[in-house]
């Protein structure tokens, strides 16, 4: 941590300031510049977060942190790209995988129908949502219990594995049951009490990003889920909310670099949540292929008219496959695979 | 909702959207403007979210809602104001409620010295977290249970009442017991089974707006509450996500009167986590009141420096009784009391 | 300037560094931390602006300023805060100044009327648009140098002194002969010829802060100006642009503070455009000078429904005379006047 | 336009309406809803603007437009894509369009050296700023009248056409003169005069998104040039403000395919801005050209340690190298050239 002193603070407080950094157990280093005194406080700062205090000194102007705040998911503990294996499928590996399936299972034959489908188009994982955040209580919520048993029969009968959201706590181990991969959705990236959980039921999770999240704080949620015993955690980018709204929101691919240089984690692009149109999903699926993402999370409906949730972004099964085969390119470009 | 047909619609494809919107229970109401085919879809739209699937026909632009979405949080359906009822207190009528307290709950002694100094400064209700959403996971917290017991213990010592947060479903009986007024953290505002859950227990809830929820998702998350038979819903603006870093968050006051036009619950500022320093909390704690704010929660510990969480924004008691003395003015122009 | 080195970075890099710093003329100090070596480049580093260019390096993680990077508008180079004075009007003191009138001048009859009708309720100074950047090219522009004649009939009428914006270096000269005071627009803030013109114009400026202006740019902004000779500056907070849609900005009254704490300029307040409806321009004027702003402007038409701009927006003079009488009560109460 | 009514609108209410519609050269078209009456206003609402000051009327709610209110930029009045011609280089087609060169024109041998490398690398176009737009009146402002004769000197030199930044309207056509592409910078995108003036100019415009600019609003800057006959506009998406910090701004590649649907012009991508950083600069050309864009915009610079502007996001001539080799092979994935 640096703490820039006011302009003007005598050499009682800088003393002051000095005597409490020792308190916490670090030890100060003072610079006397032109205009400012600032005092570095040496030592690991990822704990360092009670110096923070100090800004409520009046001779205090500002405390600035030096490291990032979180260990386990940063690359400087672990340098080589963690793989995340499930099943026969590696994330953070040579090949694209491809996660699809519809936003919501409505019904036993639209889930089948979609895993089929999906399946010949050569994805990887198929997704699907039981448990359903749904911005309006008058909205539907999911088929819950019911939809994790579909889920189920769906990955039998297509051999998919399967990844869903889990909402709560207390659901963790019906959803660890019938999926393979638990999905954190961004309206519980800071839920803290379900990471620690999901941290602890001995399965991948696919952590979204939250839409006010920024890069560090997403990075601290995984930490949340690491620091748990389990390192096979999977980031995935799904928009973030600006001022713009031909996008339902911006999905930040600048997030794909930032992520693979501060993190060793796989991350995953979701340009159907991140622009919220059909019509964009593909060159934006293409673009976080490029931009370097180890993988793909896209909504697929047989009947996207009449989806009970996000129909607006979801593709038919044939423009699925046309994507497919233009991202199999991208990939290869990149000396990648799909 | 609002069907606005891409140009070159053809008479087809109108009726087929029309047959939809049948289809769906509304009646269509087509319009042939000069450059576009719309179809008005009739009926209450704020069941109509279905319709906005048909935003994925090829031959349809964009699907617009005419209704706001809630119903009970809206003043249409209520007009007069909510009155939220807490022991002698009522927030939501002439008088501003001023909650006050550490932003944790970190030790008997410094709980109970805060709680008499804001309550002889005129402090309404005591605040105090005992289970604390940190964004990292090596930051303290929260006492958890012993911190409910604590904060027990000064609400019979000051007789004041106490609003607290709640993070998971299994602990809402747990902090029903010891909490006058349950806090929904602004990380929770869509974790819709909390909501719904607190919804059911019987006591009011302080709904803290999420650092991106918009207006219209915050009142939403409200309507879950208040679909669950409980009335006493008060929100609280606290800041919102934006570029600038001068101030922690940017409290959003606009929202202050959108709030009372939209609909008839109470709301209150939070400008402690609103600006994130404690420099600012005053002007902006009578800025909140001068907005038409319903009352005011802020940060108040006996030592900032050496808070556990959120020293930078908190308040000493001292300027804690300045603030009150002048917000009393500000309030008294408006013809409210502190 | 701090530069903070990667982790595991050579000694001949930290050396390389630190010649690098000299060469620009600062010296260099260097705290070697457990885990960060840090090097501070001492001088006055508002012209540091070049040691930015040292994050180039492999070496550098990140180069952090510890100065806020302007001078004459700083309250460390100027404490006492500045008063502006037009005419009988003082901008900056006790008395909160408010200027109103519509947002583009229409007509002669529209004008003179809102002026008498303005000034009979109280306020200060007279704005209108003669020059209006208008989103596009096919709304109405302005009655350009028809509108400054208007202006000019207006103010002998009214004998209130005149707000209005420029848009161009060239209409500089024309715009002062007729205006008390320059306003330079939200979407001209970082139009630095324009801003060195008015710096050299002899007239007060009135600064809008930019839709997407950080405090930190906005004071730069006035930077130029100040460092021009002119040091009649005053800055006008008009709303940012955020997420919400409720609102047209999101007026951030949290930078009136922000200001008061960095700054020596005065600052006023539109919750005209900040908000973009009438109907919560009262309830935000209260709030803006409850934070402490010196002075609002707010936009008043005889017949908003007529408005060629911002209709929506503006206020009936009826609804203007009760804004004043609120606003002056809320003025006295922090013993200030209107 | 749609017009919305509040509930319990009356009779007379929805026909003063009606007749100020009427008045205004429209037809009303009346829906009266179960909750709510609208009511269209049928007519090009591209010049609707006006029917937006009804939304001051008390008896409405809101006023939606239906319409994109550009004319020209839009796909609907040209379906074929526009390409611009510079000498022998053609941005829209088929062949990527790569422009590289230093932010800053700083010195003959730096810009001579930079115009060769990157030339050699297989770039089309030199940029390089003479005047320069900076956020500080105390850093490097650009070698102006003298930059321009530099860079006309490395066009020769090179035989590469130059694009570079033109900030005021009186020098409109001394850069026109020495340039063969005229940059609108993102701070000028609301400059309406200069955008009229370059309109006007003869030469193509590179026409930068603001950092706050809608898609909306920048296709309608866009408008203001072709309006005045200037049919050769190259939009270019140079990063958006949010609040996440690890990177200067957030590239917005969504408005890649946003614009391509909506318009007819040209894009291109600076991911050298757009991110901030010269580490994130290779992954986000390619997820630019993976997007859509017809090409990309590229700081380099020989020494970026020593630049005077944006050093940390220039690539050295090395590194452009290898960027162009991968960028050529994610082209040629999507059947297009470099």
């Amino acid at each position: 941590m640096i703490i820039v002193l006011r302009a003007g603070a005598s050499d009682e407080e800088v003393e002051d300031v000095c005597r409490r950094i020792v308190a916490m157990g670090y030890a100060p280093h003072t610079i006397r510049g032109t205009l400012r005194t600032v005092v570095g406080a040496i030592g690991d700062d990822r704990g360092k977060e009670r110096l923070r205090a100090l800004e409520s000194l009046e001779c205090v102007e500002a405390v600035t942190p030096i490291l990032q705040p979180y260990k386990l998911a940063s690359r400087e503990v672990r340098h080589d790209p963690t793989e995340v294996r499930v099943g026969d499928v590696t994330i953070g590996g040579k090949t694209i995988v491809v996660m699809a399936g519809p936003c919501s299972v409505e019904s036993r034959s639209q889930l089948l129908e979609t895993a089929e489908r999906v399946k010949a188009a050569g994805a990887h994982v198929l997704r699907g949502g039981a448990f359903k955040p749904r911005t309006s209580p008058y909205a539907f919520q999911g088929l819950e219990e019911e939809g994790l048993k579909l889920l189920a029969e769906a990955r039998r009968e297509s051999g998919l594995p399967v990844v869903t959201e889990v909402m709560t706590v207390d659901k963790v181990d019906a959803v660890a049951e019938h999926a393979d991969i638990l999905q954190i959705g961004a309206r519980n990236i800071q839920n803290f009490p379900l990471l620690r959980r999901v941290g602890e039921a001995g399965k991948p999770v696919l952590l979204k990003r939250g839409m006010a999240t920024s890069i560090q704080e997403w990075l601290l949620s995984a930490e949340y889920v690491l620091s748990r015993g389990n390192p096979n955690v999977i980031l995935c980018e799904r928009g973030i909310r600006t001022f713009e709204t031909t996008t339902r929101f911006t999905l930040d691919l600048n997030a794909v670099p930032v992520v693979k240089r501060l993190s060793h984690l796989p991350i995953v692009v979701d340009p159907s949540h991140g622009t919220g149109h059909w019509e964009y999903v593909e060159a934006m699926a293409m673009a976080g292929v490029a931009a370097g993402a180890d993988g793909l999370i896209i909504e697929v409906h047989p009947r996207p008219e009449e989806a009970l949730s996000d129909g607006p972004q979801s593709l038919k099964p044939e423009r699925f496959v046309a994507l497919m085969a233009r991202v199999r390119r991208v990939a290869q470009a990149l000396d990648r695979e799909l």
